[in-house]
């Protein structure tokens, strides 16, 4: 970041502290201490390069992507890093790999349900990476119907041992991260067979590869799936297929932590509580919402310092207007910039529900359960959708410019998208809310409180009959009136598809019937969890110059773009009026304003090092043309002015000599 | 397509005849009749492979394409085929390559700008394409604002020469394609200055490079300006950054149709109109608009078998149910296959346009002018925007695979989503509309009447006061009563613009600040112009059996889906009640299941060879389950099972060796 700050002048237009911005941001003085310091780490170590990802074949991209893991265990261990500081680290580093599988999903899954023995075998090996380990569950025709898996591991008495097998090509093992080239073991799903009776699926933890030449184990097929969406993005990951013939394990890799098989093959029920599996659900979903949070931030980053750097039409005295002051460009990116940020706080009240939910179980109280369920379903749902739309909605907002990878936005797109299907389909996770808010609804009868964020059900008479008090446009910044506005309108909505279901004899049917209008009422809860949450936000302490003030106009964007966006649903059931939904918008229009001095520094809030952006429009220096131009030049193409393929297939067409060409 | 067909019951269930829906998409027995051909001649000829692209190096992928170039231009020599077949199979080739630049640009840009005498020395070598030539206008700096480029063209009046030069880093030309490593002409777009006074942008014709060794004539640097969003897509293209360092060229290269520099440097206007820029303008946008329906329908065909082959949850005999059976998939689908032949028939009429306008031109009426591109501009705007984002909605619908490349969708995402910003960037084009529908308002009053796609607006009283005629769910199946819903919507948002507009003193800054409400008033006219072409086209005679049914139902599920996506317009401007909306919804759902039989024989109607659409889970003999299969195993990363670095940064991590590593 040395040099010339073409970005100085609109950093010193900024009406608040971006240092103090920065701690709110990370969460904490101690959250952004380590982040900051883990991103330089990245940043300052070349071996992390990752400019030339584009340039490489998927083998070579692969290879690399090897190395820096290794690279980054090899440092975590000598640098005597934290679990905290290695996830940061690992984060920085930026490139999908076998270990996010690892780290993410094999050691959670097997402390959820491993036994204390079986954590006593395998933990410690996972843990210094003597195993690496991937999950996999999804199979080549089965994604997000768990129960459908058809993978089989049936118990044998004889030897005691599980026979894994699979017996279809659709129960082939397809998608699981890290299972095509890396992994030596894996959590595998299978419906558990004993005593001629199929109990379902269940964990099963079985060794895929030797640990002494790495190739798989016999009866075991594996390979990589192929190429995926983008240039570099998740193709640095061995996404795999696997296939079983009667692989044979010991009785005790079933992971047991719920159900055992004995000696004998009879199936056995624990005592433990199986909704504690839901506590595993929770906090998968709440990283999830985070990481949305990081990635829109990360494109609205690039596309705000982009927007302020290109000039556009309007000259005045020969220079053109930067184009960030465009209104149709404000009214696009500042909501993307608050998504940004409520995205963000959703996400830090959803770690606290996380450690509620994990307390409660603990005290076997599972109270709370469902409505946690549905509301981190929900939130997993809207964020990643608005996620990856935003994303691509920053790069068109960066023009043609965004089309190229230099960007960074391309990539940023292919490796996002996934998220709108992992973990759960977007639709489908909104279905299981709307069910819940139905549910919700019709118990209101017989007296059964709704708790958490359906508690503004309790109040259902109130919303269905209030009016909203917004006279003129100010009031729209009055948090009670915006939040009794979205409370009406979702508890509207629900009550609105309740009320039709009644109308329907079989139950069932009229549920997907109704299905698209109950994803509506659903999206409408789960917008109202993240308007609520930012107020809440808002009403505790923040220090530091303007920061409140900034956050509180972000808060007001976030709501009344949303209340914008979604007019149809708040008109129609009445909530507003039509002049006070243009009242809104004329707010809205206010709020941009306010916000446009503000917004470079609201996404250097972020602290993005120029090596984690990976993007020239974004560069922090606002620095873009010279580096564009320059970098144009590395690119292969350019190694020799004439193309490969000119003696064969241009100089000849250009000479009319193609007929006798062999082409 | 040999071999068992899984999806004949989805084929057997169709209401109508699909050979008949073939000549309607395509526009004729004769257009289709071409179609076909030429997409069966690529398809079985293995010169054209496309399925090992992603796998190939940038530059293997580029040399690829050279070669598929030059040997489509012998094959369209050899077979001595038509301009209209050699476009058809330029497109059935499917890759972006520099002749469409030298076809789609080049050549129209000469016919359209050249004097006869500069037609009769270039048209020739042009047809023949013993030249090559590329359209070079944006800029690193410049890309909407044509009229803020930088590049020079000065007279010199000493040596009778034009004299090119790139007075800047920002003045570097930059995205033409073909221009970085096959072009030998271009036509470069610079300011004319002469005497010292500038002239505006104007086009030269430039020879780039040498047509005996290919090398860059001297002054000129040209390169590649690197990797672009996708692993193919546009990647085969070779986007150019070109800087001139005072290169001359003889004065008659300016392209002087409409003006002229004499031998003495003056500058002189020729009387030919300049509105007929305006013509190749109507021609380019509508060949944009067809383009989309081109690209919509592929990624629906694609989604929509798939989800006939996907099954999931809902066993019923241990089968799971088609994914195409769902509600809220109907909901998503359905739609953008309305909006396929929605902008099918949008883009035929717009045919009607452009030789309506040529006409009108060659009568010196320029009466037309305005609205017609207005409404082209619009037209190319929404139907773009639309177009990206549905073949990313059933990229989704595909679920997890989807996202594989061999799908065929993130190629297809990533190859077209530049459409939204080429040629106009969509907002841009937007506010060029509503300015156009604000200027027909305020001359309402002067008694001037609105023509074309605006006449509606001389009901303007009507349309103030009407109220929609709805009151059961069926009539919204009526076309008059749809027409007026749309035409009423669309005025008031004009009026109600044009009226927000007068209270500012200065209309500019109005228009400023009001821009994001005008660019929503833009695109409900747009909105109306495609549900109005949709609904002539079938008052009109359409042969077939059932084929005209189909048609209807499919307007009708445009129309109403676009309702309930933009209900908050509809019912803002009290154009319809809450009560309206909620039936229109229903009638929607009604639809969907009179659809859902027809739906695989629909996409069926677009006659797309396996070759062309690229997917595997597209296959025109559904068997996708295998296929994914056998296609993973071609990957290269699955050439050995051990990966390449297992031994440097696998193996010594598993054996906690790290430590000792060079990594």
């Amino acid at each position: 970041m040395e040099g010339v700050d073409h970005l100085a002048h609109e950093r010193n237009m900024a009406q608040f502290d971006v240092n103090d911005m920065k701690i709110v941001w990370a969460g904490s003085r101690q959250a952004f201490e380590v982040s900051d310091r883990m991103s330089r780490l990245v940043a300052n170590d070349p071996a992390f390069r990752k400019d030339n990802r584009v340039h490489l074949t998927r083998k070579e991209l692969f290879k690399n992507t090897l190395r820096k893991a290794a690279y980054a265990w090899k440092r975590i261990i000598e640098l005597k890093l934290s679990e905290e500081e290695a996830g940061r680290l690992r984060f920085f580093v930026d490139e999908p790999a076998y270990t996010d599988l690892h780290w993410g999903m094999f050691v959670p899954f097997l402390k959820g349900q491993g036994t204390e023995e079986q954590l006593q075998k395998w933990l410690p090996l996972a843990y210094k990476m003597q195993i690496i380990g991937c999950y996999a569950q999804t199979e080549l025709g089965h994604g997000s119907n768990v129960q459908g898996l058809e993978t089989t591991a049936t118990f044998d008495a004889k030897t005691d041992e599980f026979v894994i097998h699979s017996p279809t090509l659709t129960s082939s093992k397809w998608w699981p991260g890290g299972l095509g080239k890396v992994s030596t073991h894996a959590v595998v799903f299978a419906r558990l067979i004993t005593n001629g009776r199929d109990y379902g699926v269940h964990g099963f933890m079985v060794q895929i590869r030797s640990l002494d030449d790495h190739s798989a184990l016999p009866g075991i097929t594996i390979g990589d799936i192929g190429v995926k969406f983008g240039n570099g993005a998740y193709n640095t990951m061995d996404n795999g297929v696997m296939r079983f013939d009667h692989v044979r394990i010991p009785r005790n890799q079933l992971l047991m932590r719920f159900s055992q098989v004995t000696r004998e093959g009879k199936y056995v029920q624990s005592d433990v509580p199986r909704q504690l599996v839901y506590g595993t659900m929770v906090y998968v979903r709440k990283t999830i919402v985070v990481d949305a949070s990081n990635a829109l931030s990360r494109a609205v980053c690039i596309a705000t310092r982009y927007s302020a750097v290109r000039r556009q039409f309007g000259a005045q005295d020969g220079v053109e207007t930067q184009v960030i002051n465009y209104k149709t460009q404000q009214s696009r990116l500042f909501p993307l910039l608050a998504s940004a940020y409520a995205f963000r706080f959703v996400g830090e009240w959803l770690q606290w529900l996380y450690t509620d939910v994990t307390e409660r179980l603990a005290a076997n109280d599972f109270s709370t359960l469902p409505e946690a369920h549905a509301c981190t379903a929900g939130l997993k749902s809207i964020t990643t959708a608005a996620t990856a739309d935003g994303i691509e909605e920053c790069r068109k907002l960066c023009g043609g410019h965004g089309y190229l990878c230099s960007s960074g936005l391309p990539e940023l797109f292919a490796v996002y998208v996934p998220a709108c299907t992992y973990e759960g389909d977007n639709v489908v996770l909104l279905l299981q809310v709307a069910r819940f808010l139905v549910k919700t609804v019709s118990q209101l009868v017989s007296g059964k409180k709704p708790v958490g964020t359906t508690a503004y059900m309790g109040r259902l008479q109130h919303l269905m009959e209030s009016t909203c008090k917004v006279q003129k446009a100010e009031d729209w910044l009055n948090p009670s009136i915006v939040l009794e506005v979205f409370e009406a309108r979702s508890a509207r909505m629900s009550v609105e598809c309740a009320k039709k279901l009644g109308e329907f004899t079989n139950q069932e049917e009229g549920f997907q019937e109704l299905s698209p209008s109950l994803v509506e009422a659903a999206v409408a809860h789960c917008q109202l969890i993240i308007v609520s949450k930012f107020i809440e936000k808002l009403q505790g302490d923040i220090p530091g110059k303007g920061v409140k003030e900034q956050l509180q106009k972000l808060c007001s964007i976030y709501a009344l773009y949303t209340l914008h966006k979604h007019m149809g649903d708040f008109l129609s059931t009445s909530t507003i009026t039509p002049k006070q939904a243009s009242l809104a918008d004329d707010q809205l229009r206010s709020l941009y304003s306010q916000v446009r001095p503000n917004a470079i520094a609201l996404v250097d809030a972020f602290n993005y090092t120029d090596h984690y952006l990976g993007s020239i429009l974004g560069r922090y220096d606002g620095n873009v043309y010279p580096n564009l131009y320059d970098e144009a030049w590395k690119d292969p193409m350019n190694e020799s002015a004439v193309p490969d393929g000119y003696h064969e297939y241009i100089k000849p067409l250009l000479k009319q000599q193609l007929r006798n060409s062999r082409l």
